[in-house]
Order: structure tokens, then sequence, then C-alpha cells
């Protein structure tokens, strides 16, 4: 506990041994491509497929109508078919799909298929498409995919009773996760009616379920099993076309059928983060003390609307979650465009909020003349409050310490407020759940066993997609049963495995680890029991450390775990242990159909942030950054570093260099080149800092570590540019562009 | 329960999607290949691999000195290594191995490689082996392996107090075990120190054991993962040179790589069945009654010892099981010679004892002028018997049934001792272990978990051979948990699922099944607390069965299984079982470390069958078979069937065309067409009789199916030969040629 452990998976990644889904072939596997649509919006006319048939060494070719024609997607919204059946919504929506014997031949039979369609008017613009008359998506009535509605309290008395309100409207553009692992799948729909997957996924207890309502099979037919993952961010949570049509296409051909995507349809093929536009009301006393808060958020969720409501209702808890609001109202739409689909990403609907409410609190603070540091500290939460909208009591809270953390560590008081040489200084903090789940896919579970050698296999549905997933729950199961860290081997990623909620809404460290840590306790208490019969002593009497089982009073007396297990097996009894977790049930409302449960557990985030804004060329330069993060026990601080760094890299990209650029619905900058992710020289020196609250219902009071760190980097920057060259900036990212309009501007108006 | 349900594996086998070792393929997968001696026995003096280095596309080249220099095989007969290190002890033995880009560099390469031996004096006789002055193959002392010592009682005035004492030599040659799929193996020796394998092969815990100890490494960084398996008949049972090569060339090279044994290979470079000779001394009363028996037996076990002291107590206790002997004593001496290895190969040292047995029950009978019905009905074992050796109480036995069940349908009484048209029928009678374990790695676990659908999951280590494994364990767990058959998914063959002893010693049926009914009733209880709860009863008031939980006595009342499992999901807790099977401990003596567990559980044979004698040419033509076995509980007659079948077809092979042809310790006859296993033409129509004595201790209370019935096809043939043309075999293959020398004798002596 607390080591800084080598990966499990590390050597091998960095070798190339490990296998990611493109590494893998099966015999007789056939290479899948996908036709897409040219157009924004259109009626799909007729669909000419037969001379794509005719052409040799094609094995397959599928349309909408080759489909169960069956709709998947996130409940309630189901709104989106393996193949579009009818119209196609965006560039890049998918009509047909080809298996041949080679991408050559895919391609080419893929030119061969002749789709005629009757344009039809489209719309790109969210609050155009929220207007009556705006061409419909889907039927014929509205784009508003839903509402989330939030409320408590008085926010209108609350706006009263307030010295000063408010009022700002802040707009985030989309983010392309840019895994460097496309998507990809390879299925193999076997004679026997098992459908066999290997797919890059983050979920695949929750991509079976998709698998099983689009194809419309049972749960247990299909089966996700185990491949690498090279990148996820959020983006590899649900199911896609792709993975329908290979399905599809093995079930047509009798033949197992890989698809990878292109890099280009990685941008546009699957998901982006959402664009907001988020209008925020906020009042409070002349001392800072937020009184009340009125938000209206509108998501811009492309042409189908997935995680739409998900992601709204994710905003409206961080815009309540870091500070003490006491009347709150929140509306949130989805919305239907033309365009590519959104979906979650990293800090997932959570990054723009804590944009729009760190540049707010800072806003506020200069208004009233406070420091942005005092105002935050005024408002914060602390461990024993109750949240107004899950009634859930914080059970641990190092926020307060963060910002102590890092304003020291960043020398924020001196800096700030300087703007001096065009550098300045931005803070923002934030938090994240710690955990929810939503229906009955979402639980934890794990079964552990001893071989003969005295280690032990933990089997756990988990999925490791970058983060080190298999290693922090290695370390869990290392440290219940008091064997080295060497001493684990972790099976994880297939849905044969124990149940397990997937690599997302933080559920890794604390939920499979909690069912980690009670199969592990399970499978101790079946060797303590061997081992105090021999020792003559009571289980209580026991403890397990460095491959030993001792008596706590007496540790000289004692005997190995190895000869303990041996001992078990003599008998005749194979050590196997079982555990799992679920969190408590919330006094949340049932948003989703089968409830939610939460914790009342919560990591936080401050960061500082220092810039230098060159004002000739507008370009933004992140000097140094500091993030200090209440990960409740560190369960491996280099994993915890390494998330604060991909975090920073991350959330800066959003900032100041990550944009998608349009031209009526087409993406017209689908690769690395014309998309500027941070490289590695972008990214200016990191200070993470560990903060450890304890939590007391974390494995080993342990809390997330994964997302939490992405959400402030936006503010922070922002804040920065601010301090460093007094341009307010509501919106990302803060291109060189922007940078010199608004100093141009500024001059003007002075 | 009793259906004859498809096999889980059926139809991917039927088509081929099924995925054997040879199908797999690893990005810069090597091929390995094996360079092998041409010297029955030989020094080896230099081993030059520099040419075979240089040339282009190789990646590696091993002789005995790159391996660990660790001996493997089975305890307590640790003789053999990886690769040669001294000297060759038969034609075929392993001297060095490549790894290359195809196989035609790696063919090229072994050519490359120089070894220099010096010859020395072979021997391939086993009773010249034994002598003194025979040419030594391992260390200067003695080629007896060792020696298996079993008396009880007092033999020698058992004798004394017989009225009649018979004498006789029985001998068996070898049999292959001609597996379709030839042994092969695809190792990965990764960069984190992991060796991951797919391997044909019958037991992934024992395997896995041998490779930790000739490899040096914990057996927990060994893992062994699913691949079908195309035929096994206890051939693929333990480790072989090929194993420990890929392996090492793995690691030596970074890169996965694949063996797949040559059909020549197959016949001499893994195991065959040992060639037994028995010395079988009976005592009986007037009345047929057994008083004593004497045996001496000596099995060829090739250049290395393996199993051989298994094998050789295998073949004790099949001369005291059938029939009750009071007095009893025996020797058994493996004894090493010149040539390839022997092993297991289905019914292990029982056919060649049950060969003779039942043999020499003929000719005591005919001596008294006993019926042979008679004289074994007479001695037969009964439920309730206490076994001289073992102590155990025999819990259910059918023998007498068996008898009765196929001597009227074969019509014996009308049929026996008419020497008719040269034809004659013979009877033969044996019984199998349900069965014993070895030492700490033969236990068996599963685990068992609940998809969200409400159908199961089935994690059990058991492999799948071919003999229906996956679908007789299916068919518990569905039992068990009032599950229709389809609602099982069974995952199967990989050593990090719970432990298991492996497809062999009877073990699957009776031991995996057993766990997996453990670990379901586990799971059902889960469930049935949530019903309870729900249903307002107690736990025991319910019953499950077609997918609902229902109350006993009042079946009205009561829930969907899926229901019971979706409202312990929305409580938080997946459903998760564990089991787990040991025998208990045996009275038997240690003859191998860590003691020996055993059941009083046995199924029995009955097997008749008629042949017709061509004088002209020799050829023995089985006419029809009838088998009874009493298999406690057919799980599913149709395996039962199947079993029944392919050992008639087993033993009819050895019994009366298969043959290795031996020059100077050479293997004359590598191939199917010279090595004359029978073809479907070949097999007589079988009835098979399923007997079912409903065993307390087995699953559903069954038994064993897949290896007894090979036991009785020598015995049934060699008697049914003889009562049609009054030449009595006491060896085996009854060849046309032998058939017309013992005419022609009998011609001569007349």
């Amino acid at each position: 506990m607390g080591q800084r452990v080598r990966r499990v998976d590390g050597s091998i990644k960095v070798t190339g041994e490990a296998l990611y889904t493109d590494d893998l072939f099966l015999p007789g596997m056939l290479c899948g491509k996908i036709l897409r649509s040219p157009y924004s919006h259109a009626r799909i006319l007729n669909i000419d497929k037969s001379k794509a048939e005719r052409l040799p060494g094609v094995k397959a070719v599928i349309a909408g109508k080759d489909t169960p024609g069956r709709r998947y997607g996130v409940r309630p919204t189901l709104d989106q078919y393996p193949l579009a059946i009818d119209k196609v919504r965006y560039i890049g929506d998918e009509v047909a799909a080809v298996a041949a014997i080679s991408e050559d031949v895919a391609e080419e039979a893929l030119d061969l298929i002749k789709v005629e369609y009757e344009e039809l008017p489209a719309v790109f613009d969210v609050e155009e498409a929220m207007r009556p008359d705006a061409p419909k998506l889907h039927g014929e009535e509205t784009n508003i995919v839903g509402k989330t509605d939030i409320s408590y309290g008085y926010v209108e008395k609350g706006f009263s009773e307030s010295d000063y309100v408010r009022e700002d409207r802040f707009t985030t553009s989309e983010q392309s996760h840019g895994q460097i692992e496309p998507h990809a799948i390879l299925a193999e729909w076997d004679s026997s009616g098992r459908l066999t997957c290997w797919v890059t996924n983050a979920g695949p207890f929750t991509i079976r379920r998709s698998l099983s309502t689009g194809l419309g099979i049972p749960e247990s037919k299909v089966r996700l099993c185990k491949a690498y993952v090279g990148g996820h961010f959020g983006g590899k949570a649900e199911a896609f076309s792709l993975y329908f049509c290979a399905a599809i296409l093995s079930q047509k051909s009798g033949k197992p059928v890989k698809i990878v995507h292109t890099r280009e349809e990685n941008f546009f093929g699957t998901r982006l983060r959402r664009a907001h536009i988020i209008d925020l009301k906020t009042g409070v006393k002349k001392d800072g003390t937020l009184v009340a808060r009125k938000c209206r958020v509108i998501t811009d969720t492309g042409a189908y609307g997935g995680t739409g409501l998900m992601g709204t209702w994710l905003t409206s808890d961080m815009l309540l979650l870091v500070y003490r609001v006491p009347n709150f109202s929140y509306e949130g739409y989805p919305v239907y465009t033309n365009k590519p689909v959104g979906g979650p990403c990293r800090g997932f609907g959570e990054v723009q909020a804590r944009f729009a409410d760190e540049i707010q609190m800072d806003i506020i603070a200069e208004e009233l003349g406070l420091d942005p540091l005092e105002i935050r500290l005024k408002n914060a939460r602390e461990s024993g409050d109750i949240l107004p909208t899950s009634g859930k009591v914080i059970t641990s809270c190092g926020l307060a310490e963060c910002f102590r953390k890092v304003t020291e560590a960043s020398g924020w008081n001196k800096k700030r407020g300087k703007r001096l040489n065009n550098r300045g200084i931005g803070i923002a903090a934030t938090v994240s759940h710690v955990w929810q789940n939503f229906g009955p896919m979402s639980h934890c579970a794990a079964m552990v066993k001893m071989s003969e050698d005295g280690r032990m296999t933990v089997l756990v549905g988990a999925i490791e997609t970058g983060s080190g997933t298999e290693t922090t729950l290695a370390q869990i199961a290392a440290e219940e049963m008091g064997l080295p860290f060497e001493d684990i081997e972790i099976i994880t990623g297939d849905t044969e495995l124990p149940q397990d909620i997937g690599g997302y809404l933080m559920g890794a460290t604390f939920g499979s680890g909690n069912a980690v840590k009670a199969a592990v306790a399970d499978a101790r208490t079946q060797l303590f029991k061997v081992a105090a019969e021999r020792l003559q002593v009571s289980i209580e009497d026991l403890k397990a450390k460095n491959r030993r089982i001792y008596v706590k009073w007496n540790p000289g007396k004692g005997m190995s775990i190895r000869e303990a297990n041996i001992a078990s097996l003599m008998g005749g009894t194979p050590i196997q242990g079982r555990g799992t977790y679920s969190p408590p049930d919330s006094t949340r409302a049932d948003f989703i159909k089968g409830g939610t449960k939460e914790t009342g557990t919560y990591s936080f985030v401050v960061q500082a942030t220092e810039v230098e804004v060159d004002k000739k060329t507008g370009v933004v330069k992140p000097v140094k950054t500091w993030l200090a993060m209440d990960v409740g026990q560190a369960i491996n601080p280099l994993h915890v570093e390494g998330q604060i760094q991909g975090c920073i890299a991350h959330s800066q990209g959003m900032a100041l260099t990550e944009k998608i650029v349009w031209e009526n619905g087409k993406l017209l900058n689908p690769s690395f080149t014309d998309y500027r992710m941070p490289r590695s020289v972008d990214i200016a020196p990191v200070d993470p800092i560990i903060v450890e609250s304890n939590d007391p219902d974390g494995p080993f009071g342990a809390k997330d570590a994964g997302e939490p760190p992405v959400h402030t980097g936006l503010g922070a920057i922002a804040n920065a540019v601010y301090d460093a060259i007094g341009v307010r900036f509501k919106e990302v990212p803060i291109t060189p562009e922007n940078v010199l309009k608004a100093l141009e501007e500024k001059k003007r108006r002075k």
C-alpha cells in the first residue's frame, strides 16, 4: 500500500508484446469496412448492394435492412440503429458495411455500393436547432433530446436576498478523445449462436448489454474477451456501429470479422466531447457567501442522443458540489444537430461546469474586492456536509488542504495580481463522485483463488484502459492478503469474469477495489481457519503479512501462507474467495430506470497554473502547474501522479489548442496534424501534490484519481490568462487568434 | 438430467470454428522444430549450433546446455531433461531445437546443427534390460525404474489350500494414442516474466506444474489458456519436450513460438501405451472361488520412467478389484529400454491386467468344467465390499446387473461353446476407480456467477478433451440450478480458473461435477435468500426448476430466477458461488508423496463380443458387441453411448490390428497407413446398455463412463476367438499371421 510498484502491464506494453484488438488474428478472418453518409441530413431512397456483392473476395454486404432493425443507445435515449434505416443525420453516419478477404477488396466494395439520397435541410447550431421551425432529426416534434431538471431551495428568493448577482454565458467546444488506438473490434458469431468479441473498450458488461439490445440476443450469449486498450478517456464506454456491423457481418459470412477505424473515423465515427453553452447566474452576499444559483445548459449531442441526459445531469451536479449553494435551479438540454455524435469524455459534462463556475467565482471575487482564494474557501465543501440532491453525507474532504498546499507550493500570494512580464496565475477547484451506479449492471464483483504455490489469482471483470487498474487492484489484493505485490496475478477484461461496472464513473479503484478486497478477505478467512487449527489459536488472533500468517500477540508463532494453502489443499479444499461491492441507495430521483446508488465519497482537486502570454503571437504558454488531489489514500503514488500529469495535458489541450473545425457539419480536421493535441514539449512542469484524507468507505481509504484533475485546467488557465493580461475568456479554446482579437478589443475600448 | 442434449462444443467442432492450438496465431510468432537423435543410445560429444544460428530467419537455437538443466517427469521419477544433456537414449530423443520465421527455415536450420555422437550399446527387451550386465540407460546400477510391491493375506498358504492353481504369462504390445490432433504448443514467455501457453492437453494444472518444475519458475507465472483438444486418450496428460523447447525458444527469441508435432513425431516423440509382461498365478477352489493370486508385472517404459510406477500400481489394482481375491501378492517393475517413452493411455495399466485376468478366468473355468459366467458371478464384487488395499467400502455396484443384461442381450447361453461357422462369443468385465487423487494439485474447484439476464456462467479448470466434459458439467449446473441446459455458459481449460485435477483418473464428471454442483448450490442458496424474503417463506421451503423458484408446498407461489437475480443485483449483490470437491483420505500406503485420497465409488462394465474368424486369412472380424456399463446415472446417455462406442474401437485396435513395428529400437510404422487403427467400417454394431446404480457420492448419482469400457475388449475378443476356433491367445494383437500360425500349430499338435 502506497508503494510505487511497476505496472503489471508495463513491460509488455513497452516492448509491444501486449495484444490490442488489431493484433489479434483468427483463421479465416475478414476485414470489415463501413460506408458513410456524405450528407449531413438526407433520406435514403435506395441502396443497391448487388455490384459490391458480386466483387470477388467480398463475403458479406449489409445495409440497415439486413440488421435486426433494433435501436441501441443509453437508456432512456435509444435512438441509433447499427446502420441507418430511413435517413442519415450527419456526414459520417453509417449506411452500409462489407466484409472481404482484404482491406483493398473491402474498400473497392464500398465504392460499388450505390446509395440514392434525397438531401434534407440540416441544422448545425444548438440554439437554432431548438427553434420550433428547425429541421428535425428524429421525429417531427423537437430536437431537444430531453431535459434535466433539478432544483432545491428558493432560488428567486435567494437572488432577492443577494448583495450581488452575476450572470455570464460560458461556451466550450467539442474535444476529440484522440486515443492512440482507434476503435476496433474482432467479432466471431459462431454456429452455436455465441458471439465472441475482442473490443477496445472501457466497459465490457455495458457494451455486452448494448450488443444484446441491438442484436436481440441474450446477454449471456455475448462474450467480450480481453484485449488491451490503447486509451479510453471516456470514448470507449458505449457500443458503436462498427461493433454491430462486425457481429452481423460475421453472422452473415460465417467468418470472424475485424473492423478497425481509420484515424479519420476515430474523429467523427464514434463520439466527441459535447460542446456546452452554460448560462450561469449566481447570487452572493457581500462577503462572498453563495446564496443562489440558476443555470441553463445546452449541450450539442450531434445526430444521436446517447448519453446526453446523463451528461447534463453530471453538469448540474458539478455546479453545486464544490461550493455550498443553498438555493439552486438547473435546466439542462441535450440537443440534436446534424453533426457527429457527442458522448462522454474524461470529466464528462463536468469539465465545462467547472470552467464556468471557477471563472465566475473569480469575476465575483473581483467585483466584490475579495481574494479569489478567500471566496472559494468561504464556500468550499467540508467533510460532514449533507449534499442537497443525493442526501449523502461527505465522508472525507481534503479540499481546504488542497487549497492550502497548492497556494503554498505555487507562491500564489506573491504571484497573483502582479500582471508582470505577461505572466499570471489562476486557480480552480473541483470534486468527483466516487461513485455512483445505475441499474442492475453497475455493481462490482470479484473472485480470487490461491495457486498451489501460495500465490493468488484475482478474477475481476474490471478493465485496464491504461490507467493502471490491474496494478492498483493487485496492490489492494496483496495488501489485504499479506502477500507481496508480485505474488498476485490479475485476470481482467472479460464478461465471463465477475460482473463489473467498467472503467468509468470513477469505478475502478473504489468499486472493483472494494470487491477485490472483500473477495480476498473471504479467502484469507479460509486460510486463517486452517492456520488457526494448526497454531491452536482462534482466527481473530491471526494477521497476515510478508507471505506469513502469525499470531498478533506473538509474531514469532506462525506459518507461511504457502504452508497454510498446502494444508488446505491437502485437507481437500482449494482456497477460493468471492466478494462484491455496491454503494448504498441514494435519495436522488430515479433519473434512470433502475435507480441510483451512490456513496458519500468524493475526491477533491485544486489546481494552480502559471501562464505566460505572448502578446505578439497571442500564444498562451503554461509555465508551471501545481495540482493537489485528495485521493483518500494513494495506493500507488506513481499512478496518481501519472493521472495528474495526463489530466493536465488533457485539459490544456481543451483550454488552448484543441478545436474541431466545422464546415456545414463536416469535420474538417480529423488528424493529429490538424487537430492539435498538446505534445510532451507543450506541457509545462507539473508539481503533483497528493493529499490523503483516508476515506472510511474506500479500499484502504482510497478514493479516485483518474478524472477530477481534468476538471480544473480550463478554469485555472483562463483565470491565469486574465491575471496575466487582464482579458477575460469565457470560451475555450483560448486560441492565439482569440487572444490577439481580445487584446485588440481591449485596446480599442481603452 | 438424463437428457440427450447436444454438445455445447458440437456445432463449432463440426463447422471448423473451434480453435485448436495450431489454429492460433500471435504477431511475430515463430515456428519451432526439434532435432532428434538418430541413435538408440549414444553419448553427445559436441553440438555445433553456429551454422544454424547464422542462417537468415533463424531467431533462436537451443541445445541441452541452453536449458535450465532441470529434470521433469512424474514424481518420484524425474529423469527427463527438456533436451538431452549428456546422452541420447532412443531414436527420436530430443537433442536441439530451433525457432525460425518459417517451417522451411526451421527445418533447414535443423540440418545445419552438427552433433557428434559416441554410440553406446543399447537394449530393447525388458527382460534383457533387467539383467545385471545389460547396458544401463540412467546411472550405472539398474534399468529397473522402481518397484510396486503390494500384498495382503497369505498367498502361499492360499495356494496350498487351493484345489487348482493356474499360471500363465500374458503379453501386450505398445499402442499409439493416435490422436487426430498431434501434440502442439504455442508459447509466449513475455518480458514481464510470464509464460503463457496454449497447449493441446488434458490437465492444465498438471502440465503447469511440470513446466514450473522443468523451467524453474513459479507455477503462478505460468498460464495455460484454452485451446480445444483434438483427442487425448491419456496421451496429453504430461509435459513433453516440445513444451519446454517452445517456452525456452520464446524466452531466447523474445517472440511467441509454436511447435506442432508431425504425424511421425506424434508416434514416437511423446508417449506410447506401455507393453506389459504379466505373469499371473491364481489359485481357486473346485467351485471356482478365488483363493490366492500372485502376479509379477514388467512394463516397458522406454527411455524414461515418466508415469511408470503409477502404471504398475494401477495394474495391481485391476487384478484384485473386479473379483474378490482374499490373498494377494504383486510385484510390478517398470523397466527402461532404448525405445520411445511409455505413458498413460485410456485404461492406463488396466487394459493389460483385465486382459490377463479375463482370459485366465476362462481358462480356469474350462479346466474346472465351469461356465465362464458362473465363475465370474461367484467372485464378482458387490456393493458394500471392503477393498483390501484402500479400505474403501464400495458405495454402489451394478456388476451383476451388467453381467445379466449383457448375457441376456447377446444370447450368451445359446451362442457360447458352439464353435459353429468359426463364430464364437467371449465375455469380460471390469471396474474403474472414481476417483483418486494424488498430492495437492489434484482437487476440483469451481466458481459460478449469474449474468444479468438470469443465466449462469460456470468457471471451472476442467478441460474438454473431446469426451463431452463441458456439456456434462453444464448439465449438472443446469439441473442443480433449475435452469434449462441452454442457460449455462461454461468456461474451461485455463489455469487461471479454479483448480482442477484434469481430464484423467476418471476425474471430470465425478470430481469437477461435484465441485460444480457445490458451487451452483452455493449460488442457489444466495438466490433463494432473496426469493425467500420476497415470498415471505424460509429458504428451506424453496425449490428451483424451469427457470423458476417456487414454494415446495405451493408451486404456484414463486418468482422467476431472472427476477430473483435482478432483485439481488438491485440489492447490490451479484450472485457468485464457489465449490470444491475432494475425496476422503485413503488408508492406502503413500506411494506418492502427498498421499492418496479416494472414494468408494466404482464404475462397472461387462462386455460380450461375438467374432468370426476367417481360417484362410487369419482375420478376426467382430460381428457384434454388447457392452453394459454401470455409470451410476447417465447424465447424458448420448455421451455414455459415445464413450462405449469409442472404447470398443480403441480396444479392438489393440486386440487385433494396432502393432508398433520395431527394428533395433526404431519405430518403423509411424503413420496411419502402416499403423492400423480401426476405421468406422471395421467396427461391428454395438449395443450399448446403460445400468444405473445411483452412486450416493456422485453428482446426481453419476460415476464414470470414459475409461472402463476400453478395458474389456481384449479379453472379450480373445475369449471369443477361443470360443470360435479353440485357439487361446495370451498375446495381443491377435494378428492374422498369429492366427494362421496358431491354427497351424494346433493342427500339428493334433
